[in-house]
Protein backbone atom coordinates (compact mmCIF):
# COMPACT_ATOMS: atom_id res chain seq x y z
CA UNK A 1 0.00 0.00 0.00
CA UNK A 2 1.55 3.64 -0.89
CA UNK A 3 -0.04 7.08 -0.09
CA UNK A 4 -0.66 9.59 -2.31
CA UNK A 5 -1.60 12.78 -2.00
CA UNK A 6 -2.88 15.20 -4.26
CA UNK A 7 -2.98 19.11 -3.86
CA UNK A 8 -4.85 20.68 -5.98
CA UNK A 9 -5.23 24.98 -5.53
CA UNK A 10 -6.74 27.86 -7.88
CA UNK A 11 -4.26 28.95 -10.46
CA UNK A 12 -2.99 32.10 -9.77
CA UNK A 13 -4.69 34.97 -11.64
CA UNK A 14 -8.31 32.94 -10.97
CA UNK A 15 -10.69 34.20 -8.90
CA UNK A 16 -11.06 32.39 -5.57
CA UNK A 17 -14.52 33.18 -3.83
CA UNK A 18 -13.57 30.94 -1.07
CA UNK A 19 -10.89 32.32 -0.37
CA UNK A 20 -12.09 35.52 -0.24
CA UNK A 21 -14.82 34.53 2.33
CA UNK A 22 -12.17 33.29 4.38
CA UNK A 23 -10.29 36.13 3.90
CA UNK A 24 -13.23 38.28 5.12
CA UNK A 25 -14.18 36.35 7.59
CA UNK A 26 -11.25 36.84 9.49
CA UNK A 27 -10.68 40.29 9.06
CA UNK A 28 -14.02 40.75 10.39
CA UNK A 29 -12.98 38.60 13.37
CA UNK A 30 -10.09 41.01 14.18
CA UNK A 31 -7.28 39.21 12.17
CA UNK A 32 -5.70 42.13 10.73
CA UNK A 33 -2.63 40.56 9.89
CA UNK A 34 -3.67 38.13 6.65
CA UNK A 35 -2.65 39.40 3.56
CA UNK A 36 -4.17 36.86 0.94
CA UNK A 37 -6.06 33.55 1.45
CA UNK A 38 -6.65 30.89 -1.05
CA UNK A 39 -8.59 27.36 -0.51
CA UNK A 40 -7.73 24.24 -2.25
CA UNK A 41 -8.33 20.90 -1.76
CA UNK A 42 -6.41 18.04 -0.48
CA UNK A 43 -6.83 14.92 -1.31
CA UNK A 44 -5.00 11.55 0.12
CA UNK A 45 -5.83 8.60 -2.09
CA UNK A 46 -4.46 5.02 -0.80
CA UNK A 47 -2.59 3.03 -3.57
CA UNK A 48 -1.88 -0.47 -4.52
CA UNK A 49 -0.61 -1.71 -7.89
CA UNK A 50 1.98 -0.29 -9.97
CA UNK A 51 3.40 2.85 -10.35
CA UNK A 52 0.79 4.69 -8.44
CA UNK A 53 1.69 8.63 -8.84
CA UNK A 54 1.23 8.10 -12.64
CA UNK A 55 -2.23 6.32 -11.97
CA UNK A 56 -2.91 9.42 -9.42
CA UNK A 57 -1.68 11.72 -11.77
CA UNK A 58 -4.03 10.38 -14.86
CA UNK A 59 -6.78 10.28 -11.93
CA UNK A 60 -5.80 14.39 -11.42
CA UNK A 61 -6.71 15.01 -15.53
CA UNK A 62 -9.62 12.84 -15.20
CA UNK A 63 -11.50 13.62 -12.71
CA UNK A 64 -9.94 15.30 -9.56
CA UNK A 65 -8.85 18.45 -11.09
CA UNK A 66 -9.75 21.01 -13.28
CA UNK A 67 -7.37 22.03 -15.77
CA UNK A 68 -8.86 25.30 -16.80
CA UNK A 69 -8.94 26.93 -13.22
CA UNK A 70 -6.56 24.75 -10.58
CA UNK A 71 -3.45 23.49 -10.87
CA UNK A 72 -2.49 20.32 -8.69
CA UNK A 73 0.73 18.49 -7.27
CA UNK A 74 1.07 14.79 -7.26
CA UNK A 75 4.03 13.88 -4.09
CA UNK A 76 4.76 10.47 -2.44
CA UNK A 77 5.47 11.57 1.31
CA UNK A 78 7.79 9.49 3.02
CA UNK B 1 5.38 38.31 4.09
CA UNK B 2 5.03 34.69 5.42
CA UNK B 3 2.88 31.86 3.97
CA UNK B 4 1.39 29.84 6.14
CA UNK B 5 -0.01 26.64 5.05
CA UNK B 6 -2.87 25.38 6.89
CA UNK B 7 -4.11 21.62 5.91
CA UNK B 8 -7.52 20.34 7.24
CA UNK B 9 -8.36 16.54 7.03
CA UNK B 10 -11.33 14.80 8.37
CA UNK B 11 -10.49 12.26 11.65
CA UNK B 12 -9.49 8.98 11.41
CA UNK B 13 -13.07 7.16 12.15
CA UNK B 14 -15.18 10.09 10.60
CA UNK B 15 -17.22 9.23 7.36
CA UNK B 16 -15.56 11.19 4.54
CA UNK B 17 -18.80 11.19 1.96
CA UNK B 18 -16.66 13.45 -0.36
CA UNK B 19 -13.74 11.24 -0.22
CA UNK B 20 -16.34 8.18 -0.81
CA UNK B 21 -18.25 10.10 -3.29
CA UNK B 22 -14.53 9.92 -5.30
CA UNK B 23 -13.19 6.70 -5.03
CA UNK B 24 -16.84 5.52 -6.13
CA UNK B 25 -16.33 7.50 -9.31
CA UNK B 26 -13.04 6.45 -9.85
CA UNK B 27 -13.84 3.01 -9.52
CA UNK B 28 -16.29 3.15 -12.38
CA UNK B 29 -13.85 4.64 -14.21
CA UNK B 30 -11.53 1.93 -13.97
CA UNK B 31 -9.31 2.72 -11.56
CA UNK B 32 -9.22 -0.67 -9.07
CA UNK B 33 -5.97 -0.03 -7.50
CA UNK B 34 -7.71 2.93 -5.59
CA UNK B 35 -8.03 1.18 -1.59
CA UNK B 36 -9.19 4.50 0.05
CA UNK B 37 -9.44 8.08 -0.61
CA UNK B 38 -10.15 11.14 1.83
CA UNK B 39 -10.80 14.52 0.79
CA UNK B 40 -9.59 18.01 3.05
CA UNK B 41 -9.16 21.49 2.91
CA UNK B 42 -5.27 23.05 1.87
CA UNK B 43 -5.23 26.76 2.57
CA UNK B 44 -2.45 29.23 1.95
CA UNK B 45 -2.47 31.92 4.26
CA UNK B 46 0.36 34.85 3.38
CA UNK B 47 0.41 37.31 6.02
CA UNK B 48 2.64 39.92 8.02
CA UNK B 49 3.40 40.43 11.69
CA UNK B 50 3.97 38.90 14.48
CA UNK B 51 4.12 34.98 14.92
CA UNK B 52 2.05 34.07 11.86
CA UNK B 53 1.83 30.41 12.62
CA UNK B 54 0.61 30.96 16.11
CA UNK B 55 -1.87 33.33 14.81
CA UNK B 56 -3.25 30.81 12.24
CA UNK B 57 -3.57 28.30 15.18
CA UNK B 58 -5.89 30.57 16.55
CA UNK B 59 -8.03 31.02 13.41
CA UNK B 60 -7.72 27.04 13.01
CA UNK B 61 -9.08 26.80 15.86
CA UNK B 62 -12.10 29.79 15.73
CA UNK B 63 -13.18 29.38 12.39
CA UNK B 64 -11.49 27.07 9.75
CA UNK B 65 -11.66 23.83 11.42
CA UNK B 66 -14.25 22.18 12.82
CA UNK B 67 -12.71 20.46 15.98
CA UNK B 68 -15.25 17.86 16.18
CA UNK B 69 -14.83 15.92 13.00
CA UNK B 70 -11.50 17.59 11.11
CA UNK B 71 -7.81 17.24 12.25
CA UNK B 72 -6.12 20.52 11.07
CA UNK B 73 -2.33 21.20 10.71
CA UNK B 74 -0.09 24.37 10.31
CA UNK B 75 3.42 24.48 8.81
CA UNK B 76 5.76 27.29 7.09
CA UNK B 77 7.24 25.77 3.95
CA UNK B 78 10.64 26.64 3.28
Amino acid sequence: MTMVVVTIMPKKGVLDPQGQAVQGALAHMGFGDVLDVRVGKRIEIEMRGHDPAAQVTKMCEDLLANDLIEDFHVEMPG
